[in-house]
């Protein structure tokens, strides 16, 4: 059965549409995924979706996956795909018997989704506050892992208000990221974002980011960045691999005037050549 | 597909073994489960399980399955069960299109899995706290979700020191529960258990012990339990529905030298009609 915009799917590398109700992904959300675009019949940002998916295999100790038999069966998958389509990829631990507690080391289980390009990204977006927080848990904190609820309900809340993205919390109020983006904040020329070691997702373009800043000659801070900072920042910036980065025009009723910095990176970035 | 010890599954009522990939349990753990016992040819406390399932789909903004139809299907898979078989019951968002947003009132799934008995339950158990937290989100608190990574790591921990189950702390030290039951602590005749609203999960047994106790007039607290009342503790036990109550017998190097609340209370919950 495929939904909506999905191009093609394979399971293990091989065309599929379903896994077994005894994977562990569906059972507990135990897995992870990532989301990658597609430009010029190869995978951008390549080699850092699959240094983030094998460090949380290591973090949740979920087999390596071989690293030439990924990237072949993704290769496999993108090969004719239209530009700007967008392949999902999720590794579970595969299947395994019931209870929590991984039992024997099963084969992780590869399951890709390939979806038509699903329109231009906003020049500008806008952004809120949601009241749905981010749990702070150290063993999950920056790996982008399949349980996503508090995602989903932070979303639903950005939707209600027609909003592109909401921005999560943590339990002392503090920043932790988009629902599906990471957040930067600049004030007089220094960048800041939070750190994604007691909560959030390391995303790929939040490392990118950070590392041409490096090279650029932009300082940037990764540090706690409380939630009224938000509105006190000269500009606000959301990054993804699908969108790259988009300067935030409103958070709320709040209106960012600046967006100098943001797109000067979403130039930058832009036109990588990956 | 059946794994080891599945006697039988069905999705949305019929014979089935597989989801399809665009569905949301697997994408991002958008759903809810209940794990149910059977004994002569029913579910106990099914009222209490579907109860919880109705609260958590209202919670999580799932439309409600139609009662009589979840109970046939339910009936159907116990109705030649063995006595002490388990019924796993998944209910996901059902499928949509990629984003976290849910778009639109997708029916939910259903799927059921029916597994063989595991084996007695063990008359007392050993605990050890988890390195593992868990993180605390209100919106989330209380609800048998299937965001279970955490359940899963502290699991594991566990099983590595062939300890029953493993204890989750919250960031700030305080118990929350095991990854797989309620914890219960009895001190001079009064019993305490942590509340459910910052994190864990409201389980069946748990409610029914609270009820339990107010009819046996036992004193029971439902409050802020820290780390270390464990070991001053006279005795522990822990629940669920599988289980029932079962005294602690060590926790860590600690040795609980009483047992006579939860033993009372297990006899008890084993002789109820239900």
């Amino acid at each position: 059965m495929m939904g909506t915009g999905v191009l093609g799917s394979w399971v293990d590398g091989a065309p599929g549409s379903t896994v077994p109700l005894d994977d562990r992904g569906l059972q507990y959300g135990d897995g992870l995924f990532e989301t990658m675009t597609i430009r010029g019949g190869r995978v951008r940002f390549l080699d850092a979706h699959l240094a983030r998916l094998g460090s949380g295999c290591e973090r949740l100790g979920l087999a390596q996956i071989p690293d030439q038999m990924l990237r072949s069966e993704i290769q496999q998958a993108v090969r004719e795909a239209p530009d700007q389509s967008l392949l999902k990829l999720i590794v579970t631990r595969g299947s395994g018997p019931r209870g929590y507690a991984p039992r024997g080391q099963f084969p992780p289980r590869r399951v890709m989704s390939l979806f038509s390009p699903s329109g231009p990204v906003p020049e500008e977006v806008t952004l809120r506050i949601a009241t749905q927080t981010a749990g702070e848990s150290a063993g999950l904190a920056g790996i982008k892992h399949l349980n996503r609820l508090e995602n989903v309900l932070a979303s639903r809340e950005a939707a209600h208000e027609h909003c592109f993205e909401a921005l999560m919390l943590g339990a002392s109020g503090q920043l932790v990221g988009g629902t599906m983006s990471n957040v930067f904040l600049a004030s007089r020329g220094v960048l800041a974002t939070p750190g994604v070691d007691r909560a959030g997702v390391a995303g790929v373009m939040r490392g990118l980011v950070l590392r041409e800043c490096g090279l650029l000659g932009i300082p940037v801070e990764v540090r706690n960045v409380a939630a009224a900072e938000l509105t006190r920042a000269d500009e606000v910036f959301v990054t993804n691999a699908r969108i790259g980065v988009v300067p935030a025009r409103r958070l709320g009723e709040h209106v960012f005037r600046m967006k100098e910095i943001g797109a000067r990176l979403a130039a930058h970035i832009g036109k990588l050549d990956a």
